[in-house]
């Protein structure tokens, strides 16, 4: 089967839509995430080279090596999110006869659970760095596609938001509440203040239009 | 050239990190907005026929019909942002040589920017019916995958705000203030009480993790 990446936004679109499991809210985030860093790239591509902004080429650089970065990263997340999720399945559909298979079973969910919760976590960690470069982009970008630079805040904050969702579901079945603690507390660091943040920036845009 | 709905996401995520004008933040709007559809249709399909569920079988039938219709009309406004910008381009690529090549270009340009406020208004107004269509995907959807009721609501929330800034882009070229006003009017309609609905909704599916 290939790759959500790789097949057409019509057909990712009729998968997210039908009663199949995945591609589910994970791989969206992550989709969301990515347009968010490929829109910040737009306007670093859009900004770089041009006189006009020739004071401001050093820094558009510099964010467009982090924008492609963070898009290969939130590329690869949409499939993440899926191999974690088929591979929680499959723990949940081990065998559950004896005593010992119970045993085994929940230690193997409690595992991948685990791994549950490192996914979205890493994909919401990426989207608020989008949120932060689009920062940079609104403030310094070319004002012809500034515009570009509030649709990737408002992605990149969906993206965030979607991927916590994801945190907060895998954690709740976690048994080890230590783990569950301290991821809970990393996504709380993430999102600190970004619903600020992301209001700021986007009238920030909308002011210079 | 094909369609933008036929290309991988990949390759979606590469167009819309060129130098390219199209597509742009008006194309990321609709593909966000065709998300949200898509996860509360979705929420809707493991929902629907489960007897635990019952109860609601006939709104989440409703919210199915809905959500599908919107996911179409979402993608068709894939390509009609892209058509649009193109469109209005070649206005400005008009010959302006002489007074009347000037007057002729100028209100060619004013007509087509109607269009390009028509364009992403009627996406913004899409975005914000996949929002009033969360709340019930929230309220009485599957808990197993209420989390994508939540994710659907950010998306479709992400696209109404991008969808807005084109808006707001197109209106301020306008010399005929009076439509322009009339568009504007229109939108701040769709936007009221937005940002409180949304995370209100957002935390209706968290409090159910």
């Amino acid at each position: 089967m290939s790759e959500i990446k790789d097949k057409s936004i019509e057909i990712f679109l009729d998968e997210l839509a039908s009663k199949q499991a995945t591609p589910g809210g994970g791989s969206a985030a992550a989709v969301m995430g990515a347009q968010a860093a490929a829109l910040l790239s737009m306007v670093c591509n859009l900004t770089i080279g041009k006189p006009k902004y020739a004071e401001v080429e050093l820094d558009m650089q510099a964010l467009l090596a982090e924008s492609e970065a963070l898009r290969q990263t939130l590329l690869g997340m949409i499939k993440a999110d899926v191999d974690v999720f088929d591979k929680l399945m499959a723990c949940y559909g081990l065998a559950k006869e004896t005593d010992a298979d119970k045993a085994q079973r929940s230690q193997q969910i409690q595992i991948m659970l685990r791994e549950a919760t490192e996914v979205p976590l890493a994909c919401a960690k990426a989207c608020a760095k989008t949120i932060a470069l689009s920062r940079v982009a609104a403030e310094k970008g070319n004002l012809g596609v500034i515009s570009d630079a509030g649709v990737a805040v408002m992605a990149g904050y969906a993206g965030l938001k979607s991927a916590a969702l994801n945190v907060y579901i895998n954690t709740s079945s976690l048994k080890d509440r230590e783990f569950a603690e301290a991821k809970l507390a990393e996504l709380e660091d993430v999102m600190q203040g970004m619903d600020l943040e992301v209001e700021a920036i986007y009238q920030l845009v909308k002011d210079k239009l």
